[in-house]
């Protein structure tokens, strides 16, 4: 039997593990999941014969490269920044290995090492970054198969909550960590490009300078920029591009309400509010408006943030509960962000019954024949329950698929890298079209960016 | 005769000299100046025969101990992180020293030794910090005294172009270190207590968040707060007061006006704008808009921040003009705040003949005998000229005095210090006052910190 290890097994990994376990007995394969905690791992498992979980401490050297050398491949959903010492010993054993996480600048210098022994170790082979790489660069690739010359290129990518389970005003739960979506946007300006001119959008204007997209058969939503699009030119190839841009996908007035938060400094982590510990969810709010002795929370915020009276903002900050003074904030020397996590948590967190949806979309545009073309492709996936959810499918099937068609040779370019190549993602995204992730291509006349033409 | 060594010899030690010099005949002194450009030095001294310019290398070990070896006392105007050096020579010589900059980490570790060897360190004997200290120190002991409570502090301090001088619709000249002026507030969210409240103010929103402040016989100015104002609790033993505020002064108008450039992003000095050195300042303001082929910068700026047709802050604009297509920024790889600080000193540099203005002003509210009062004690100084700067008298004629009273051995308890005891301050400000920089006290009745008040 073939070994595959999979170390960490977190909320992402149900999907991962399944696919791995129904293919173990077609494809004759063992797996061993190793974590600090295998309760999750277990539950999935339920005793399959070809599978075993096994407690591993991921700092005890010795126990680690025990079970890495025992496999004949490693696949790592371990926290990013404790990839490098599985890398490492994957490297001395002559394994290969797989992780969803951004290739940071240590795993990049593995590469030379790593082509050498003829070992590939495959990152970035998530949803985002993953899924996302893969669905775009098979429309590049195509469209430069024929010729054409890029033009466009945006791209969102949104975890959201399904709309069967979607009854809250925001229309949004927290579907993956809720610290990320509190801290999104944060730590400098968006910089994109729009028809040759370089963009840039401070943190506390990201929310109000979104973009309407629509999705057929979904409906409308919206994206805010992301920090880092223009890595995009040279991770894509597409240097002279003229319109290049990445964005997260939200329901449309999730980010004017959210805004909210921005603008009275809520979303902030940098420092801890006094004295949190004793704070009702009021006095938080209460503590980015000024003094006054007699007006009140509500009128000074309405007042501060010029919030009309018919603003349906006002009715989604009232079901957050922002101005409760008898709900308490309880965390000690708490950072703002901290706080609102802990309050949006009270409203955002999925129920039993809850599913989640991921939501993908890219344009391309491109110019062939002197003629000007556009290429609409989405994704829309649904979870089916809160174990197999909608994120565990698109982070952990195109893992899993990559770890066995590496295993089985299909994938055999040697290296550090990230599924840009047609002999990774044709056969990646075959699989997970089989699995439900399929991408809807839609050729629509050129409409370049244009703000003032309205996407129907 | 005795020796006093003056080590960085910049724009504000023009005072300094002068000072030093017209004493440097009853006080027997003789006065070195060591920096490493010497020619502003040579202008002041005009060869006073008890002076002396040399060339120093601050970095180079052996010419720097010979110099402080053979001084008195040593005065050190370097930047804030080029002290230490210093400190630690003239801690093994057994050199008093003075300085005008806040005590780092690494100076108050020193203090141990300095009381072990009877050597004075002072710091912050400048203008903010310095003279901000000693006049609020004066009042909050005297209130002491006589057995008050402290209930509120209030301090505002601004660097300002005189009224003769100020002919732009800012009301605003870089009379100091434009580059801080850019960055001013940035680097976390403003904290202080207003009533017993902390409040938190984000960067984004410091500049409109702003108050009004009177200065008798100067009109009103405004005030925005500073990041650290919660550190006075310790530093002036305030532990218990309920209102703690300190902000820099500006005239009314113009943080609103400012705020511009924050709310676009032109601030921010974390990231450099591509190809900034072909651009123009109409391209640089482009660059924080949204793409549109048709619409005008103007019309897309007024449209992004809601700025009315017949708003003064539009003049604002056009006058330091931002939306110019033939001036050229210039400069490579250069940050917005870069970019920022060279559009505004085309038109906020002072001219020849133009003067400076430094103002301050202290509120105090306390509690005597069951009955609530308020002291208002403000100082306006306006400079000479270009070399006699309100700058350089408030921040070198504080540092001078204190060199000297401590030659003298009126001020003599040893240790890493700043001028918060009477013993220093009380001797300090009497020659301060001498020198022209005197306060105004006003008792007034106590209004705390109401916002509904207008301060009249």
């Amino acid at each position: 039997m073939r070994k595959i290890l999979l170390i960490g097994a977190g909320r992402s990994s149900s999907s991962l593990i399944t696919y791995l376990l129904q293919k173990s007995f077609s494809e004759n394969l063992h797996i061993t999941i190793a974590d600090v905690s295998i309760d999750l791992a277990k539950k999935i498992l339920q005793n399959h014969k070809n599978s075993i979980a096994i407690t591993l401490d991921i700092f005890n050297n010795e126990e680690r490269q025990k079970v890495i050398k025992n496999a004949d491949i490693v696949i790592s959903m371990l926290p990013a920044h404790l990839h490098l010492n599985v890398a490492k010993d994957c490297l001395a054993f002559g394994k290969n290995m797989v992780t969803a996480s951004y290739i940071s600048d240590e795993m990049s210098q593995l590469n030379d090492e790593a082509i050498k022994k003829n070992l590939i170790f495959m990152n970035e082979v998530g949803l985002d970054p993953g899924i996302d790489h893969m669905s775009a660069m098979k429309v590049i690739d195509s469209i430069r198969e024929k010729g054409g010359k890029m033009l466009l290129f945006e791209s969102f990518t949104g975890g959201l909550v399904a709309p069967e389970s979607d009854d809250n005003l925001w229309n949004y739960k927290f579907t993956w960590n809720p610290r990320n979506v509190v801290l999104a946007g944060q730590g400098g300006a968006a910089k994109f490009l729009q028809e040759g001119n370089y963009k840039y959008i401070p943190y506390h204007k990201l929310f109000r300078r979104t973009e309407i997209l629509n999705i057929e058969g979904h409906g409308k939503f919206e994206g805010y920029a992301n920090r880092d699009s223009l890595k995009y030119k040279t991770v894509y190839g597409l240097n002279d591009i003229l319109t290049l841009y990445r964005g997260t996908i939200r329901r449309v007035g999730y980010s004017r309400a959210w805004n909210v938060f921005v603008q009275l400094g809520m979303t902030d982590d940098s420092y801890t509010i006094e004295d949190s510990e004793h704070m009702s969810y009021r006095d938080f709010t209460n503590s980015f408006l000024a003094y006054n002795p007699h007006d009140s929370v509500e009128l000074k915020l309405r007042h501060y943030l010029k919030i009309d009276q018919d603003d349906i903002i006002w009715e989604k900050l009232l079901e957050i509960d922002i101005f409760n003074p008898n709900k308490q904030v309880v965390l000690k020397n708490a950072t703002p962000a901290q706080i609102l996590e802990k309050i949006l948590k009270d409203s955002w967190t999925l129920k039993e019954d809850d599913k989640d949806m991921i939501v993908m979309q890219h344009l391309f545009g491109y110019e062939l024949n002197g003629k000007k073309h556009q290429i609409e492709s989405s994704m829309v996936c649904i979870g089916d329950n809160q174990t197999y959810t909608a994120m565990a499918k698109t982070v952990g099937l195109p893992v899993a698929i990559a770890a066995l068609k590496i295993l089985n040779g299909e994938i055999k370019t040697p290296g550090v890298q990230i599924p840009i190549s047609k002999e990774v993602y044709q056969p990646i995204l075959k699989e997970l079209e089989e699995n439900g992730i399929v991408f809807k291509e839609k050729e629509a006349s050129y409409f370049g960016y244009n703000p003032d033409v309205i996407i129907n």
